[in-house]
């Protein structure tokens, strides 16, 4: 193997795949980062196993020459090593040779290193994928709707199948649940493309796989092609394939636990909510749980309060867009509040209260797209 | 006590005496900061009783009223608490106000904290400073005399004095020292000043405490005051007094080492050398102490290198701007050389080497004012 690539090419295409390489591998060659030149480029595959990222550097790209390539050949190098040589390389060109024993020259400038390689033959295949059950969706959307959900995932082990997010499709609407069972996120996006027929239900993604995800696919308009098999989902977007390996297990059906009527609804300031939060949980931090108290006051007014015996109290006036209902006390813990507040995406939200022992609900004024349930806490 | 402080102001003051404050302190008052309101405004300390900030917020300055006081007096808050509730107040302008048992409303807005305050009475004094012992030095060049010469302090606590920079006074010349025994950075700075008399030796500040200083000096060229006494060292700017103890103990005298000739003399590009270490070091960390080779080529080359038997081998060829004396090769720890050439703060230096196994110097070409001194290591 032996050819001339494009660096800034080079590392973009190494810090993609890296967000699968993981230095904690039981598997040695899965540290590496394999590189396959062939007749229309290099393709990059990084893989722990659980994810595979494998990115496209084409030959030439918007009339841009990336690769010159002599010999075709494939080879593994040391992921850590080789993302932090080539962001280091002196000038705008690397040329990569591999020669015997797989001992591979990289060459730039006045810089030549030469790096102990692996045997590709060694490399693990990357899961063969059915293209049958496939559906696209806007990078920019995909990316929210990770953000929007993938917080409230449990990062407890006792019950694996909440440390994903499960994803159903019915009648062309995509919805995405996390629970880690004190809260709950659930977002639905209308799919628009020819998929009436196409429906599952089980479908759960770990965590982990979509925090990755969300930082390689571009906050753009561009589609994401999702193929999903029963045990692999596949993100396809121009040069990238990113391989998820799905949970095992019945995710619950949590479509009961949203509460269909309300006894106290709040309008509310999405940021002047948050910022009363935010510094009401400055002093619940050190005591059990980050409790906060919220009471409904006169004058369309609640009062948002901490108390930490040892550091002190504090009480926050928040005057709200609309209160009808019932007078209201609950405590709840102010981080969930928090994250569901910052994964709203809207200036005004409404807050559907059953009572202060039921989940709550939270959902912008505007629209029902994003649903965040919060679990109170008994102590008024 | 009693007043209204413009917040950005306070959170200014704020975060400057945090520099002092350390939570792991066995003095539980010093978890707290120190606020006196008197006529001039607004006293704030803190302390970890090895270094102390005393600032303060004037009543009036620029023209801009910063503090309105119904009631002077003090008090201690916990600083952890107390300064991020500050950052987080929803007003341009803070009410406190300390009430029985020392109870403190601090409020802004809709936000009202209520703060479990200590006596200030049980705060320790600040340590009584003789102003006999005193010159002044532009806070530019303050901070880079520290940025210069603290990073080479050892963090082994084997020879405490070692763990702190010597400053030395002599004929109107500042001389600094810090060495760890394997490099030693020297600055050397005329001070403009009516000192001729004042002079001094034996003077070891703790590197903790000049990298916080310099975090609260500013890059300009306003003067920075500094007191000298036996146990203590003062730096006074306009409204922060800054006082650090002093190591116990000898300082070694470090002026031998320094060697008065050269057999191999190298003038380099600053950045042309740092980024050849830095790649060759990157295949060094893994081994043994990080060590890379340099060794003179013809044509007015050096070759930088480095091997790591399981990961693979580099070379760097760098030009050199001039090359005078003996053939050498010489292996040395590539952290120190990065260190060193990162505080040289110009665009050429020249490397004086007086054999494989001695200490060698590196000064920028222009002036001395730094000299760094690297012991090599042996393996070639």
């Amino acid at each position: 193997m032996k050819f001339q690539i494009n660096r800034s090419q080079l590392i973009e295409g190494v810090q993609d795949v890296m967000k699968a390489v993981s230095s904690r591998t039981t598997i040695p060659i899965l540290t590496g980062i394999k590189m396959d030149v062939h007749s229309e480029g290099m393709t990059l595959t990084g893989s722990d196993s659980d994810i595979s990222i494998e990115r496209l550097i084409p030959m030439e790209e918007n009339g841009t020459v990336n690769l010159e390539v002599q010999k075709p050949g494939s080879i593994v190098l040391q992921a850590r090593y080789f993302s932090e040589i080539v962001k280091k390389l002196p000038n705008d060109t690397v040329e990569i040779e591999v020669g015997e024993r797989f001992e591979t020259k990289l060459r730039s400038g006045a810089s030549e290193f030469s790096l102990v390689g692996l045997d590709p033959e060694e490399y693990p295949r990357l899961p063969q994928i059915e293209e049958q059950n496939v559906f696209s969706i806007q990078g920019d959307l995909l990316r929210q709707i990770i953000r929007q959900t993938v917080f409230a995932v449990s990062t407890s082990e006792t019950r694996p199948i909440l440390t994903g997010v499960n994803i159903k499709l019915e009648d062309g609407v995509l919805s995405c649940v996390a629970t880690d069972s004190h809260r709950l996120a659930l977002r639905t996006a209308r799919i628009e493309s020819n998929t009436e027929e196409l429906s599952f239900q089980n479908v759960v993604i770990p965590g982990k796989s979509l925090n990755e995800l969300s930082k390689i696919v571009e906050e753009s308009s561009e589609l994401v092609q999702i193929v999903v098999t029963d045990n692999q989902v596949l993100f396809k977007t121009k040069n990238t394939l990113f391989f998820s390996r799905l949970l095992d297990g019945n995710y619950p059906d949590t479509s009961k636990l949203l509460p269909s009527e309300s006894k106290t609804t709040l309008g509310l300031s999405t940021k002047d909510f948050l910022q009363a939060i935010d510094r009401a949980s400055l002093l619940a931090r050190e005591g059990r749980n980050n409790v906060v108290k919220l009471a409904t006051l006169d004058n369309q007014t609640v009062e948002i309060s901490s108390n930490s015996p040892e550091i002190g109290k504090v009480y926050e006036n928040v005057i709200t867009e609309s209160m009808e209902g019932e007078d209201l006390k609950i405590s709840f813990n102010a981080k969930y509040m928090i994250d569901a507040l910052k994964a709203m995406d809207c200036t005004e939200i409404k807050v559907l209260f059953t009572g202060a022992m039921r989940p709550f609900l939270i959902t912008p004024v505007e629209n029902e797209t994003v649903k965040q349930l919060i679990l109170p806490v008994r102590t008024y």
